[in-house]
């Protein structure tokens, strides 16, 4: 749904149109731009807080800065919407997030604005270096590069990787911490506690204290004791801010902390900036949500709130009365603590995503057994194998595409080691709104070829449960569980759970000529499918395979001996997936088979409600009907033809 | 070969034997020790310098801790040997990297002592606070956790979000970091040039001058001013090291640095931090080589030096006088320099491996186009993928195995972005005597699964040549070159360059019924396996496939069409690697062939020679003979039955 922009932000299509007004109108055009996002957002839904976080700091950069020529990266992106506004896509905000509009993050391909594409967190110092350092190289002195990153972002290692590089490159590289103690959740970690400690000054009082304590009763010293010591302290205040500063040690030049609200101020600020050479860094403090009350009191529930009444602040819920399928995750965050509570090895662990994961729930009702490391994926799986040591049992829940960053853990520090670390994959296969950068489309693929490694996916709510209670026995060694994004299927999911033994699939129907074999939720597309088969008098077989490592091949065998034809269904990329797996069994046995892999076809692929995705990438209950017919068609067709 | 023993040394078994001395002769058992390394690495090969710097550590650690109640972890583990002697293996310490000996690095496996498994750096932090956090909740208060991590290894990500998370938990955690300026090559970046910084105080020094000016001439303030300056300075002593520190400001307790070769400084300095609770952090200087002094003055190429006369330091070369092929890595440090000569836009990365990859050699002629990042590999493919950007095309060269850690830049800054970075894989593959953590065994799995992306793999160094010709061409996209450690075939290799068809294979040779598909180097041995079948009257067709995203699809149907018993071969994994994307294109096909597939097995391969593990994993050319006849025996069994 359209919205109306304010008098001033109508006339801003691009850049060059804020730069014409005087920076007195900034402010006015924040507060234009700020009402659009809310306007609009609250409509078509989308993410919340971090944008009103930064308008005004989106508003300056591009006012100060020759945008597109010199280079700005928003990390992660999700604080992008005012630059998107600003860009050139006003009249295309309200298409945001939905198929076929405009990506919820900055990509190169919609706007050469947007200078690099983005998703997962942490990526933008290496990004903006990279860049600074082709414009060095290509002698564009007057280039500016600046990256804007939130103190979140900043605890994954990739961003100290870069800081520490950067810091030795003498390139235009200006890097803006946007510091509101925030991820998605409260913000934790060291780091997190030094910047509250430098915005309040503690370390400097400190140490003014110490000093004033050693020099006894200033009396003592004679006339102009006082002025030593306000003299000394001034150039202590000096060093404890700048020398000896976090930042100032990586060799950037530190500036702030600032308020990140006021426009005039930041944009003086940043124009005498672009004037200092070499890397340094920009403290602003913002407010998440900024200017909606609601969002500055609740700042998780408001990260991503969904559609709501922007006057009352109603979150606006589905119509439906009657009782809804929990969201898997809910599924996961209720049952580890009731695990947990019979398991005293249990323990949860999760890389910035209490809420995202729900182990919030573990959070709150055993806070010493459940850790928010930040975001920080490879220390996540890391710390968990070092937990498993001991004889833990850590469930590390990690969204599907963030495990992508904790790969090598997996192996090196899991797998080799055989340790017993349950690996929950959340948002697994299509993941809807976040589009190609969020999508857990490889982990079948990037999981099975690991030694090791048990690698499964629940079908519904129960068998989630029957998995966790299954992964949290002794000696299971590294144990993968993946499920997607969203709700379940089984309103009466709390269930007594039971062991399932590792490697065995299910047969969920019998039939004839075909068999269908599914893994995890997408398998209730193909009970769908039957059931509207059947009616049509195909009665495929139907097995969910439940474990794509070890394969279940005492059902192999079955299948093959039974069936010539065969359809594989998963939410996962195609290429060395569940099918490929089901392919390497057949070729080894010697069967032969018809065999038609339903999945994520090599590309990627945008963003879109999950329904609309599966619908395109043919693998939803339609397009297994239709494969099904297919493959039932050919039969008939050369029976007909004896 | 077994070596003895000195007098002390010899007596020490285990880690008790040792705490049973005078601490006045821990400084010989650390003269022995040493001796010891140098005696047998110098006729076994091995780590050399590593260790040798950690002599003293190693000493005063196990003197000092309740090992194994306490718990060690070396990070990466080159620097174990002395503890691996210390612990029960000294007898075994000859059979070190060899086949079926003890591995070069810790292993749980292996030993009590050997806390946790590594080999790939940068992990000790995350899983020693795991340890010790599990020790908390356990109410073993009086357990230590030790992590020993080189300044090189702190640079990487994962030791930053392990400091981040540690320094808010409230466990007996203790970091040494063992500050020698090194990585396998001189460390580079912002924090070790702020580690001398605190070495030399330099900060403070400026610090105080600064204070010094504010005072004037201090004359003026009366008779105390002396005296208050002297208590000012050393209270902002205090601040600079403690408060103000790096390690500080992410809530570690700072102590040091202090100097790592003086064992009973050392020791009496640990029995003091026993009794500090927290997390805390001992900067230790060591010299890389110390006590062995060419390796002191050459650190990089004593490194891992192979054998050598340690006497004369004289490092043995193979006995063979003809000109050997060259290692591949050289074939890309020359070729890189060669290309880039001519094309202006080609930059290259190393993450610290700047002699592993040979692009020392652009370093060393092109200084401002080719960089070495520090142990960073997440921003070495972020930061390549940010000058690519620009126009750029950097070659981001990786060991197989430690691209492992960037994968999510691949998919996600690299692959969607559809950037022209070339990633070269060198250690592809089986590598050799480091072992399980660092076999390149899953790259042509894990890459291929990736859209956008080019996977390829060069027979031979004209091949790698013709490849990065290739690659460095405008608009390819993501491009992978994998290739292993070691030696090519070709002595002639410098032949002009030329580009390739992408996705484009090659007939080797002809032949009848049987059809061999390789990828990569692993191809010389179905030559070799093809001549000596082709003298028992056997000749199968030969083929290298040269990519494996995308795939030769005409070549696929040729070979499909004419033969119904395809080989595979490739050195990585058979779990999704090559020949299931061959088995994935006769599938969707509809072909109907015997595919028999050889490769590394799905489980971790130890340590050995190349050749030796190709045997054991069945892929060399006595593997390929054999599985050529076999499939050729059936066949003419079939002939003979009918």
């Amino acid at each position: 749904m359209q919205v109306e922009a304010g008098p001033l932000l109508e006339k801003i299509n691009y850049p060059a149109d804020l730069r014409k007004l005087k920076v007195e109108d900034l402010e006015e055009v924040c507060k234009e731009l700020r009402q659009y996002i809310i306007d609009v957002v609250s409509v078509n839904g989308g993410h919340f807080g971090a944008s009103l976080g930064v308008v005004e700091l989106s508003v300056a950069l591009h006012y100060i800065f020759d945008t597109p020529y010199d280079q700005l990266v928003w990390d992660v992106g999700h604080q992008a919407y005012g630059h998107k506004i600003l860009t050139g896509r006003r009249d295309l905000f309200h298409t945001n997030r939905l198929y076929g509009g405009i990506s919820g993050f900055p990509k190169r391909t919609e706007s050469e604005y947007d200078t690099f594409g983005v998703g997962h967190s942490s990526t933008s110092i290496s990004a903006a270096l990279g860049m600074a350092v082709a414009s060095h190289y290509k002698n564009e002195k007057d280039r500016q590069h600046i990256a804007v990153i939130g103190d979140g972002s900043m605890t994954a290692g990739l961003a100290f990787e870069a800081l520490n590089h950067a810091g030795v490159e003498n390139s235009n590289l200006l890097v803006i911490l946007n510091d509101n103690c925030m991820a998605i959740d409260p913000n934790v970690g060291a780091l997190k506690e030094y910047l509250t400690d430098i915005t309040t000054s503690e370390s400097y009082n400190k140490l003014k204290k110490d000093v004033w304590k050693v020099l006894g009763p200033i009396s003592k010293f004679g006339p102009n004791a006082r002025e030593i010591v306000k003299k000394v302290e001034k150039s202590i205040k000096g060093s404890i801010l700048k020398q000896s500063n976090f930042f100032e040690a990586l060799k950037f030049r530190y500036f702030g902390p600032i308020d990140g609200h006021n426009v005039a101020h930041l944009a003086k600020v940043l124009e005498d900036l672009k004037h200092i050479p070499g890397p340094k860094l920009l403290h602003c403090i913002t407010v998440k949500g900024k200017g909606y009350a609601l969002a500055e009191q609740d700042q998780t529930k408001w990260h991503a709130p969904g559609l709501f009444d922007k006057i009352t602040g109603e979150i606006k819920k589905s119509a439906t009365v009657a009782p809804q399928p929990p969201k898997y995750q809910d599924v996961f965050g209720h049952t580890i603590v009731e695990l947990a509570e019979k398991n005293p090895k249990i323990m949860g662990i999760t890389p910035a995503m209490p809420s995202g994961s729900s182990l919030n729930i573990m959070m709150k009702a055993m806070p010493d057994r459940a850790f928010d490391v930040g975001i920080a994926e490879q220390h996540a799986v890391t710390f968990s194998a070092g937990l498993a040591t001991q004889g833990m049992i850590p469930f590390c829940n990690i969204y599907s595409s963030f495990m992508q960053r904790a790969y090598d853990q997996v192996i090196h520090d899991v797998a080799i080691q055989k340790l017993n670390v349950v690996m929950c994959l959340d948002r697994a296969g299509i993941a809807g709104a976040d589009g190609a950068t969020h999508h857990g489309a490889y982990d079948l693929a990037y999981m099975r070829c690991i030694p090791n490694i048990v690698v499964s996916a629940p079908m519904n709510e129960e068998e989630l449960r029957n998995l966790m209670f299954t992964a949290q026995q002794e000696n299971m060694g590294p144990f993968v569980i993946r499920y997607p994004r969203g709700n379940g299927v089984m309103t009466d999911w709390k269930r007594p759970m039971q062991a399932i033994e590792v490697g065995k699939g299910r047969k969920i129907c019998d039939g004839e000529e075909i068999a269908i074999l599914t893994i995890g939720h997408i398998g209730n597309y193909a009970v769908k499918a039957c059931s509207e088969l059947n009616a049509e008098g195909i009665s495929p077989a139907h097995y969910d395979m439940r474990f794509v490592k070890p394969l279940d091949e005492n059902l192999l065998h079955e299948v093959f001996n039974k069936y010539k034809k065969i359809v594989t269904v998963e939410d996962g990329c195609l290429v060395g997936g569940m099918g490929s797996a089901v392919l390497e069994f057949m070729s080894d046995h010697g069967y032969n088979a018809q065999v038609k892999r339903l999945g994520i076809p090599d590309r990627f692929i945008e963003h879109g409600e999950q329904p609309e995705l599966y619908n395109e990438c043919n693998y939803d209950a339609a397009a297994i009907i239709k494969t099904v017919k297919e493959l039932a068609g050919e039969h008939s067709a050369k029976l007909m033809a004896i």
